[in-house]
C-alpha cells in the first residue's frame, strides 16, 4: 500500500464533509473572482495580516471599531465598507504594514469553513507555485477547497484545482478522487489559453461589470507572487 | 434575450437544489455504473415497468410480497434479491412483460428525489441519442442529474451530462452553468476512447471486481438501445 500524500479536490462548500475537517489534511481555500486572489495581492503589497469575517453585521461593527474594511457581496462594494475586494484596491501604500477585515459573497465564508484543517491555505493562480513547492515540502494529504459560486461548481476554481493538483502529482501525490482527475483535465483544456478559457466561465459573465480587464489579467497571471497566506486563530498572515 | 431552452448539470444530490424540483425543468437522472444503464438494459430486454425503491427494508418488503427484486448496496447483491443491479442480470427471457422492483446504492434514491421535476427521464450511453432526440422534440429545460458517488462527483456521470449536453447544444440549447461547460470539455478529453478513460475512474475501480469486463463494454457503448424510460408515479416505464 502506498504512502504517498494523497490530492482531493472538493468542488463545493456543500460536498465538504465532515472527514475533511478531522485535523488530518492541509486545505489549500480557493476563490479565484475574486477573494483568495485578492487576498495575494493584498499580502503581496505589504499588509501585515487579513480578518476574514462571513457576516455583513460583523464586517460593519469592525468598521466601527476602527478597522479598515474590505468588503462586497455579489461583486457590489457595501456602502460602509473602505473598499471593495479587487486585487487592484489593495495596491495602495497606506495599507503596508496594516491589518484588514475582509468578506465577500462566497470566498470568507469557504476559509471559516476550513478551521479546522491541519492547515488553511490560500490559492490563487498568482501564487501557485510557490504554494505547491510548500505543499511539496510538507508532504501531507491536500484537499483543494472551491468556495464555488453559491454553492455551484464553477470552472475558475476547478481549474485552479487542476493546476495545482498537476504540480503535486509531478511531485509524488496521488488521488483516488474523481473531482481531481476531472479538474486536471479542466486544467489541460484551459491552460494553452486560460484567459480566454476563463472567459467563458458563467461567474466571469456575471462579475464582468464588476472585474476590470486589469483585474482579470492579474487574476489569470501565473506565480506573480511567493506569498502563502495561511489561517492562524481569527487571522491570516503569511507562512513563516 | 434568448428564449432557446436551457441545460444544467448537477453534479451531486446535494447539489440539487429547490428551484430544480419546482416543476420547470425536465430531470435526466444519470447513475451510469450501473444503476440508469441497467435499467435502460431492462426496457430493452422487454420489463414492462420497474418500481425504483430507496430503502432495504421497502426492497425486502416488496421481495415478501411477491415482486422480482433486483438490489445491490456498494456493487453487492442483497441475499433476500432474486438479482443484483448489473446490465447482464436483466439479459434473461422470464422478465419480459414483468414488473422489476429496483433498489441500488446511489441510483434509486436519485431517481426518487427527481419526483416533483416535470418529467423525470433515465439516461445513460446506450440510450443517449433517443434521449436527445426525444429532449429537442420537447425543446424545455433541462436538468441533467448525476446520482455521484456517495455525494462525490463522479467522472462517468459527469462525463455522460458533458455528451447530452453537447447533443443538445448542437441543437439550439444554452447554458448559464459551468457544470454543463465543463462536463462537455470532460466529454471531449473522454470522447476519443471512452472505455479507456472511465476505466481511470475512481468508482470504476472500487467497483472493478464487481463490474465484468462484459458489462463495462455494454456500458460505454453508445445507442444499442431507444428505450426512453420515465418516471410515472412510483414507477418507471417507456415513453409513449
Amino acid at each position: 500500500m502506498s504512502t504517498d500524500p494523497t490530492v482531493e479536490v472538493c468542488f463545493s462548500p456543500k460536498l465538504y464533509g465532515h472527514k475533511l475537517t478531522d485535523g488530518k489534511f492541509i486545505t489549500v481555500v480557493v476563490d479565484i473572482l475574486r477573494a483568495t486572489t485578492s487576498i495575494c495581492a493584498a499580502f503581496d503589497h505589504g499588509v501585515k495580516e487579513i480578518i476574514p469575517v462571513s457576516g455583513l453585521d460583523e464586517a460593519k461593527e469592525m468598521k466601527q471599531n476602527g478597522y479598515f474594511v474590505a468588503c462586497e457581496r455579489n461583486g457590489e462594494i457595501m456602502d460602509f465598507a473602505d473598499i471593495g475586494n479587487s486585487a487592484s484596491d489593495f495596491l495602495r501604500d497606506d495599507l503596508k504594514g496594516k491589518t484588514l477585515v475582509f468578506s465577500t459573497t462566497n470566498g470568507t465564508k469557504t476559509i471559516n469553513m476550513a478551521r479546522d484543517a491541519r492547515e488553511a491555505l490560500i490559492g490563487s493562480f498568482v501564487n501557485i507555485q510557490a504554494l505547491a513547492d510548500y505543499l511539496i515540502e510538507k508532504n501531507e494529504n491536500v484537499v483543494i477547497f472551491c468556495a464555488a459560486w453559491k454553492s455551484l461548481f464553477n470552472l475558475e476554481d476547478s481549474v485552479f484545482a487542476g493546476a495545482l493538483s498537476e504540480l503535486l502529482f509531478d511531485n509524488g501525490f496521488s488521488t483516488d478522487c474523481d473531482s481531481a482527475l476531472g479538474a486536471v483535465d479542466l486544467w489541460h483544456r484551459a491552460k494553452p489559453d486560460l484567459k480566454k478559457y476563463l472567459s467563458k466561465s458563467s461567474h466571469r459573465n456575471r462579475l464582468k461589470h464588476l472585474v476590470s480587464d486589469e483585474d482579470f489579467n492579474y487574476t489569470v497571471t501565473l506565480n506573480s507572487t511567493k506569498v502563502i497566506p495561511v489561517l492562524k486563530g481569527d487571522k491570516l498572515e503569511l507562512v513563516s
